[in-house]
């Protein structure tokens, strides 16, 4: 992808009245645009992280067993009142009349819907277990939005809902969950802390919250430097600041929710009459788990957790591109056509290659890639070329590699694979 | 994936209250679930046949230059009254005043969104030509829902804008869009006829209708069998029921309207003030065009265009897979140990495969087969097996093939790419 042909929006200046690092850096590096207080667009180079987390989610989540499918934002009233949620959730919850004069609502989260359609089509426990989740649009009509897509009005979430037959397979089902949510965020270059939570409007007794400790979160977590222990902030006060499993001082930090999982049991099934048919002929209500990812939300925890002064430092697997490709001579010069023969050759190997082609400095460029932050830049000088040579620079270390021209196609795909040589000597090849 | 593992609910009856096959058919395929009158749930084969359609949509706008972003669903009033669509769009528009008092409403369409975002990032001729698009979900306010995904108060739309410096380079991208469109909808497999359509809300001068004849139409074309000729349905009556090109009978006929381009002209860029400085130093208003594709629309269309009395039959490119694995002996049998084997080799060569590995009699398992018409099956009955052999057949035709199994994996990939073949020595390999 040349610049000129897509839109990079990349900003000088910090944006007035914005306080978090990520929702500056979001802004400054062009990636997503706001249109109202607590609404954004993603713009082409944000849409592209944000595909690359969903592909993480949904390996993760097909691994685990979860089929995806795509449920409406649009729901009756009605089917809130079977469970009384219509008033638990009125604060944030947008509702209208239609034309016809039915009641409607946005769904600010899909357990209602979810267990409609489970009571449609399941009937017997050989449906069962049944794991079903989406990725889509919520809404909910926040007086705080904060923090630029962290805490807004309309967001991207993972929500998954399972289905079992007994408490036995609701938790081998949370188990798989839990596990897979660890492999999500670490692939993300996100460290969590999983504390048990509170169950709040979802309902259930077992939770547990992933948390990213970074100062734009609305969480407290409680830490014991001693045994590694992590749980809700409210512990700190109640244990008079000592830990329960080894008695070492806690410390409170705070953090950002990131996912939620939840063991509902019947409060859903039951309300709904979600009920299927047991081996020993008794119907019995579905036993429930719901499980929940902040997709946009997380995309701010990655740039809180993966930045210098300088921009983003994008963690390999959420990179917007593996390589930015930059040509510093002149218009129709060597480094440009070099820029579009690499350009091609990485994307036949599947590389996903951005090329600063703007009339630019060399300092703008660098300056902008260091702000967009895609991992590894490929750097195409004119007194370099004239010695036969290119720099690899690495955005995270800022090491560079100097290479032969003749030999960056034997050496670039196995860096963008595998990251840097530790010698010089290592490297892959396409 | 193996059925058992997914949600896949068949219905044997037609659902009460239907009146289009394609309505009634991704009901009883279990691909869309009703979840109140006009908002549909897509199932997992459903989201799947919408994945594929927009991976054909993606990479023929890719191909015609154009990026893709996000833009919002919630967008405040205020922007739709520099247009005054606010009124031009009143009745179908869902509009709320939130928490904070803020007009909002639900987007039908994004051209005062996208008008707004180019606005504020270009400034210079230099940053132009910019086509810009996304594929998301819509909301209308519908009073006559009908035919199921047709009409519906929330539907996925790809919709394109094209911002220019002059009329000539509008005409160029308008041409680039009109060509892509032809490549989308022959890769879904529906025949389209473009006609000269008037521009109505959208504005504009220039506008071509993109209609497949369906008895779910609600358009009406003007078909010429003489020159191939096709107009508005108006054209039938103004001509006296000749056509204007060869003088020539035309017949009406009822059609569905699934894509439509507008050259928009400086509509919407004179309204909100987006300009751009040109080459001249002067101060110009952007040149723009829009291009729509009903996506969940053409989901429906593609099956009012493929099916047959025993269910549908996917194009290649859209079905949700590529074959369907049907082993009809008993547990533990021959057949489903050879099913788990092809499938994974399938899967391996990255092809989707979907194994019916339910308790069901064969008589339930190639009924729901032709249902649901995934393009090739392959059967692994027990007489076949004893023989050593196995069976594939084509959806389509009909057709089928005797290969002993040990030759299935030189066979199969071949045919999954290219079909069928003309005589049974051809096929190709993994």
């Amino acid at each position: 992808m040349r610049w000129t042909q897509t839109l990079i929006p990349t900003l000088k200046e910090v944006p007035v009245g914005t306080e978090a690092v990520s929702h500056q850096l979001l802004l400054r590096a062009g990636l997503v645009n706001m249109l109202t207080s607590g609404v954004y667009s993603y713009l082409p180079l944000g849409l592209k992280v944000l595909r690359r987390i969903e592909t993480i989610i949904r390996e993760e989540m097909n691994a685990a067993g979860a089929r995806e499918l795509f449920l409406p934002c649009l729901q009756p009233i009605e089917l809130w009142k079977q469970t009384g949620r219509d008033q638990v959730l009125q604060e944030i919850m947008i509702r209208f009349k239609d034309n016809r004069g039915r009641e409607m609502c946005l769904g600010p989260t899909h357990e209602e819907v979810i267990t409609a359609l489970a009571k449609n089509y399941v009937q017997s426990y050989r449906q069962l277990p049944l794991t079903l989740y989406q990725i889509q649009t919520k809404f909910r009509d926040e007086l705080r939005t904060r923090f630029g897509i962290v805490r807004a009005c309309e967001f991207i979430m993972k929500d998954a809902y399972s289905f079992d037959r007994d408490v036995e397979g609701l938790e081998r089902v949370y188990q798989k969950m839990y596990n897979a949510y660890q492999n999500v965020f670490k692939r993300c270059g996100v460290d969590v802390h999983i504390i048990a939570a509170d169950s709040g409007a979802m309902g259930g007794d077992v939770s547990h919250e992933f948390l990213a400790l970074a100062p734009i979160g609305e969480d407290e977590v409680a830490l014991c430097g001693g045994c590694g222990f992590a749980g809700a902030g409210a512990l700190w006060a109640e244990g008079g600041g000592s830990c329960p499993s080894c008695g070492k001082a806690l410390t409170k930090q705070v953090a950002i929710e990131l996912g939620h999982i939840f063991q509902l049991g019947t409060k859903y099934s039951q309300a709904q009459g979600a009920m299927f048919l047991d081996e020993d002929g008794k119907l019995k209500p579905m036993i429930m788990g719901c499980y929940g990812i902040g997709v946009s939300r997380l995309i701010a925890a990655v740039v809180e957790k993966n930045y210098d002064d300088n921009g983003i430092v994008w963690p390999r697997e959420v990179a917007p591109y593996d390589v930015e490709i930059l040509p510093l001579t002149g218009e129709d010069a060597e480094g440009r056509a070099l820029a579009r023969e690499y350009a091609e050759t990485l994307e036949k190997c599947r590389f996903e290659v951005l090329v600063d082609d703007r009339e630019e400095s060399p300092g703008r460029k660098f300056h902008d890639a260091d702000l967009i932050g895609i991992p590894y830049r490929l750097i195409l000088g004119a007194r370099g070329l004239k010695e036969g040579l290119v720099e690899i620079k690495e955005r995270r270390s800022g090491r560079v590699l100097k290479i032969r021209k003749e030999d960056i196609m034997l050496r670039l795909p196995g860096i963008l694979r595998d990251g840097f040589p530790e010698k010089d000597e290592d490297a892959g090849r396409c």
